[in-house]
């Protein structure tokens, strides 16, 4: 294979919006990255083109049988217009993960880096540089043979695009109130629970919709074999800290292996506070609430960094988290996180990656 | 909304491939159908046009969170040049059933009908007429908006594309092979099982690729809470016949409600021979063996219509069933339904749709 990346600039830039007033995921950057592949040639052409609509048969098979998975991380500009992304190789690690899980074929890791660093520093200037905001990249993957067979699709394209976004937290940190579901279910032990992949989102909509429609803004998942341990939320991994102790659901193959969720164990570790991957079930998190003993709550991701959880309302009971303010730790966590981020804290764990 | 579906001939037809040697899904028919939606407007633009590549922006949500659904149906065309099509309006029932759950709009079954059958009419000529050759169909929508948000997207397209597809039987029925799959799950209560929708068949490649391998040309799942019922086949549903009694799982809302299924329970039903939808687990079906109890197991979907099952592979034994051979009930129902399919047969219950 060829693994020169050709670039192709777009003639015309595209008027940027306000990057004080953006909202998620509508506008994208001048450019895109491209890469094809087939059966005999594997992955060829990397490029970086102007970001342009594609062009598929209607009978590909990621119309009928969602062969796709995807990537979500951010590129962070600070006042002294550095650029830098966090811990972008594991993205990649994960992306890999998660095709083995779809019979997608893997994509080269240091590749797909230059191609994202290539890109963010082309884009440079999409970089929103206001507090609190971001430039949101979307690697994925999807199956583009068209085939009704259901079977691995031979051809596939690998995109990368960007969008800038908006401070998540615009008036301080709020803690979210948050639906445990009993009846539906987002993944089981040996389905895709564990793989970034379309069908687990599309899966979910019901019931975050529904959960919206009560005011709650996101859903908390339990298992699907016992509907009792806690798994996820819709978009983010899930911390509670009971006792003094940091406790998060172990990676059971149903939960997705959060970035950031890695990254908070890996903190807390330095910074010696108790933490530990297990199972817990939402009896614990109530009879620990009810004692007195549930100190934060907390979920965990690329969008929010840390998302504090004010209420938890299950089975017919409202839980609520420290008086519905933010952690002492939550924060502290958070802090430190953003500040890595940015470039504003040091960075002892080497998780910065600059754009130049 | 304007429900006049609008014709655009295609100027130039396509060379037809040999009809006594077709491939599935790989060629597709001069024509296809489209129509969009938006929030504001509803379902609009309905249109028969030329068979053709479609135009997407990278961030249109299907390629991302996989809001979709599909249908799968066949046009059958007889020694009188007659063509029939199987009870679609079950099909378009279903699709609305599935689009729910995937918070997709509902179509008007009575226009996506009436577009089909027009289709169909136009595009009469593929209808291959080899025996036990058809034009298989398949109507899908997916969601069109470009938006990174996890959330339901405010556009959609619904198509229908066709392709004739070649005889699932080419030297008499042979009864399969099929694995029993214990570790992976394809769905679990709650989540999309009972939905046709691309994420259910993105996550059984993974399963169905090894049985393939290990020479089994299918998976039979179990369900996921406890992994001992049975489920259904990659794109079959399943019945076993024993001791007189034909018995297929019931509908628990993680299987697809399939209407070769359907309609075989009815013919069952209409010649008075025991049948009933119940749980089974892989056990009963064990132990039936043992007993020698076990007389027929058949798989029922729109591609082979009836799929006799030779043996079972489960827990490291194998479940030889009517000595790899075909049951007389087996081929009875098949018989019957393809005679009624094909319009050879009286149709007592008015499953046929006349082309003209
Ligand atoms: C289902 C799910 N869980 C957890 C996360 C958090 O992962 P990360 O910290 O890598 O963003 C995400 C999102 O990104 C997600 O989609
Ligand atoms: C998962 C699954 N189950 C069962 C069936 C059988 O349904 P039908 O008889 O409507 O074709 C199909 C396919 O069509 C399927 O995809």
């Amino acid at each position: 294979m060829n693994n020169q990346i050709e670039i192709q600039l777009s003639a015309k830039r595209k008027e940027k919006p306000s990057f004080s007033d953006l909202k998620f995921g509508k506008t994208y950057t001048d450019h895109m990255f491209i890469m094809d592949y087939s059966r005999e040639k594997g992955w060829y052409d990397p490029r970086i083109v102007p970001y342009q609509p594609i062009t598929l048969d209607p009978a590909a098979t990621i119309f009928h049988y969602g062969q796709t998975i995807f990537e979500g991380l951010k590129a962070y500009k600070n006042e002294n217009e550095e650029v830098f992304l966090f811990r972008p190789e594991e993205n990649f690690k994960r992306l890999n993960r998660s095709s083995v899980r779809l019979c997608i074929p893997e994509v080269d890791e240091d590749l797909a880096l230059e191609a994202l660093v290539k890109l963010v520093s082309i884009d440079r200037d999409w970089v929103p540089d206001v507090k609190g905001t971001s430039l949101y990249i979307r690697p994925f993957t999807i199956s583009t043979e068209p085939n009704l067979d259901v079977t691995p699709s031979q051809k596939y394209r690998f995109m990368i695009i960007m969008s800038p976004v908006g401070a998540f937290y615009k008036e301080g940190m709020n803690p979210v109130k948050i639906a445990v579901e009993s009846e539906y279910v987002r993944a089981v032990r040996g389905g895709t629970g564990n793989a970034k992949t379309a069908g687990n989102y599309a899966a979910a909509m019901l019931v975050q919709e529904k959960a919206s429609a009560a005011g709650y803004s996101q859903v908390l998942w339990l298992d699907g074999k016992e509907n009792k341990y806690i798994e996820e939320v819709g978009s983010m991994n899930v911390f509670f800290k009971i006792n003094g102790e940091v406790v998060t659901p172990e990676l059971s193959g149903s939960i997705l292996e959060g970035i950031t969720r890695k990254s908070v164990i890996e903190l807390l570790k330095h910074w010696g506070v108790p933490v530990s991957e297990r199972r817990i079930s939402m009896e614990e998190v109530y009879e620990a609430h009810q004692n007195g003993q549930l100190e934060e709550a907390f979920g965990t991701g690329t969008a929010a960094v840390i998302s504090p959880i004010g209420e938890l309302f299950w089975n017919g009971e409202i839980i609520s988290i420290n008086d519905n303010k933010t952690g002492e730790l939550s924060l502290k966590i958070y802090n430190t996180l953003t500040g890595i981020q940015i470039g504003k804290e040091d960075d002892p764990f080497g998780w910065r990656v600059k754009v130049e």
